[in-house]
């Protein structure tokens, strides 16, 4: 039983832009630009009798019992689907993996959540396997009265369950003037997006009570790195968060078992992870991870520190990299749009290498520095084609290109905060690569 | 190192309502209603010297690497969440277990998402292990052109992402005039939420093109239950979709993979596993899943059909059954409400066993027969108490107490359809557990 999807070979579509719309989607059959679903007559001829026959013949699985459902069970995806799983870079081989990354296949994933299985990793040191019966967070310094806290203590606290875009500002690195990888999995998988849950900082803070000298703060976490960064006090009186649970369930190991940071909108590596203390200071401390790491090469040599804010982006994640189209035909052509300054207002999608842009659709909900899924539909004739989307945000910001980044910024070494428009090349055999640089 | 939660027992505060405000946030210190985090410098007193050195002291997990990353990797909870699993009743023990259900922690859940290895499970004859690149599923009947998809020609069509809540119409049927089991797990854990993704059935049909005489559908799964439901035809033009991802990733196989439909709101056994064909008809099949199950007995000894709307209906997760409150102090609580008619409007609260009521606070984003998320502060005297929570959906409909039910439901055997209020008893000594019948 091998199907192949058809097309109706008749059909005189143009390439363009088709909406998803119930009334357009009657155009699907009736104006000849149906590409699934074979019909039973038809498809007979197109992929022989057993084609045909499957619908009418009861299937194995209806004539014996299944598997049985154990007493309790963490439940586990399919066997059929374990080409879906984090991976580690492709392009750098690390000597070491203490200090490494991994990253969500974002090309298997529809929707705006990311399964906890398949949320992007970042340590620096490894995962530490800290029992929660023990762990303490203390706030001091800079308080009226310094606390500390066990996860049953933070359980007690008002909590906030808030969905937020996640992403490392190394994301994209390896992909500013040429492809090093091929799959948004490589080049946009330091991105996922949680439905976090936790405290607000501003909570704790509160209770310890603030004095009005502190202006920053450090956050400390308890891994083997000791990984550290200066916030704000703005930040942390905004919407910063001491979370301890992701999509419905406790933190994963990984991701920062059992309490970390997580500053919305911000590079992922001011969401200290194994959190451990926040203490309150009048100025930042300049960390190494503040001087020597995340920080931003300018054009008169100089380094940009403290750019937190991961500005707006976004990738269409199908068709992307490594993929094959299936024939000419109607396409959806969906991505991901997001923004650390607010909420994304709209995204474009060029088919045509960013001659001409289209509006493409945002699906509800649109939450603020969330991940919010685009969709537009595309009638592929079968020729050549680069794919584009550009997002805009609720502040008037517009995803820029490499080239325009470059007016502002130098491309040298591992460079952090690569937010532009990532172009998608679809040769005319139908198979989607890498079009950084070359489109 | 066992902090003890620690409140300030010369509180002058009443049992009451607290809001979760940032202003009124500084009176769990100001106003010594303040349950967690213990000051350093009371912290000797309170839990003896390592307490207090617990925070000045590098935790061992800073002074070594931890774990290093695989190549690839589908991730899992921490060794010290395996308490947070998926349980078969603990209130009827089967003679077998091919035809069973599994419930959903909800006391371990925050948030409006269940995460995929912890959603509920439901099936007739355990779970079948389908190949996608095989399974067909028909759509045939009263249709212009009968169609068979592959899996691959699904993806192809336009598709939808939302979120909903998911519930059996078995949810509580254990739980009706007196305690069977304890935990919320056990009272309402064939209850999930989950962000679907798939195609609108409507989608589908119109490419099939309707027969005008077509006035229901049946739907029929894989399994070797071979499931089968009838469905109105309104329904199917209005929100069902044809489902293959869950979550972010592909359905799990005991959640219907690779496709299943869903009937957003209404019982979960309508939304058809592991689903291989819908047959448009003019009318209902009267299945036996429409005759001698899913049908809620009534008053006058008649049996009602096609009851298929879960009807609004909450619950208070935390504190819930088979927990303990940790003393005197003030507590957060919370739980979750539901409507298959709309949304959630607002939730009210009792802690006196329904003599006084009070308005919880719910968290955005509130979705259409979605789960939303109420909260509400409570300063606990350490008193009994008797919780309740009391939803009201955007029709106006009021969540019933089980007395009203009753004036026009009959109480027979396993009566489905339970989404009366769940009263939690909290004792003197702070010990939690199931009202229902007794408060």
């Amino acid at each position: 039983m091998t199907d192949k999807v058809r097309t109706r070979s008749n059909s005189p579509a143009k390439t363009g832009d088709v909406q998803s719309q119930p009334s357009s989607r009657r155009r699907f059959l009736s104006h000849g630009m149906a590409v699934a679903g074979s019909t039973l007559a038809a498809g007979v001829a197109a992929s022989a009798a057993t084609a045909m026959a499957a619908p009418l013949v009861i299937p194995e699985s209806n004539k014996s019992t299944g598997k049985p459902m154990p007493a309790t069970e963490y439940g586990l995806p399919s066997k059929f689907e374990k080409h879906v799983v984090r991976r580690r870079t492709d392009v750098f081989v690390n000597r070491q993996n203490w200090s490494d990354w991994s990253m969500t296949p974002l090309q298997h994933q529809p929707g705006i959540i990311t399964p906890n299985g398949l949320i992007f990793e970042r340590h620096h040191a490894g995962t530490p396997d800290i029992d929660p019966a023990t762990h303490r967070l203390v706030v001091h310094g800079l308080v009226k009265q310094p606390l500390s806290f066990s996860m049953d203590d933070l359980a007690r606290y008002p909590s906030v369950s808030r969905f937020y875009f996640h992403e490392c500002s190394g994301n994209g690195l390896t992909d500013w003037l040429k492809p090093a990888s091929n799959t948004v999995q490589q080049t946009h998988g330091l991105l996922s997006g949680v439905l976090w849950t936790g405290v607000l900082v501003s909570t704790l803070l509160e209770e310890a009570g603030i004095d009005p000298k502190a202006k920053w703060a450090l956050f400390e976490g308890a891994d083997g790195s000791a990984h550290i960064r200066s916030i704000p006090i703005e930040k942390l009186l905004d919407d910063a968060m001491i979370v301890y649970a992701m999509n419905g369930e406790a933190l994963r190991p990984e991701n920062g078992y059992p309490v970390r940071a997580v500053m919305p909108g911000w590079e992922g590596n001011t969401s200290v992870k194994w959190l451990r203390r926040i203490k309150l200071g009048e100025e930042p401390w300049h960390f190494r991870s503040e001087t020597a790491r995340y920080t931003d090469p300018m054009p008169e040599g100089k380094w940009r520190q403290f750019s937190m804010v991961m500005e707006c982006k976004s990738v269409i994640t199908s068709p992307s990299g490594g993929q094959a189209m299936k024939g000419p035909g109607f396409y959806e052509v969906t991505g991901l749009a997001w923004s650390g300054a607010g909420k994304v207002r709209h995204v474009d999608v060029s088919f045509d290498g960013g001659k001409n842009w289209r509006e493409a659709k945002l699906e509800e909900p649109i939450m603020d520095k969330c991940l919010t899924r685009f969709k537009i539909g595309w009638n592929w004739e079968g020729g050549p084609a680069v794919l584009m989307s550009r997002a805009v945000d609720s502040t008037g910001y517009v995803q820029p290109s490499v080239q325009d980044l470059q007016k502002t910024r130098a491309i040298v070494g591992f460079v952090q905060h690569h937010n532009a428009i990532q172009p998608w090349i679809v040769s005319a055999k139908g198979e989607v690569s890498n079009g950084i640089g070359k489109a």
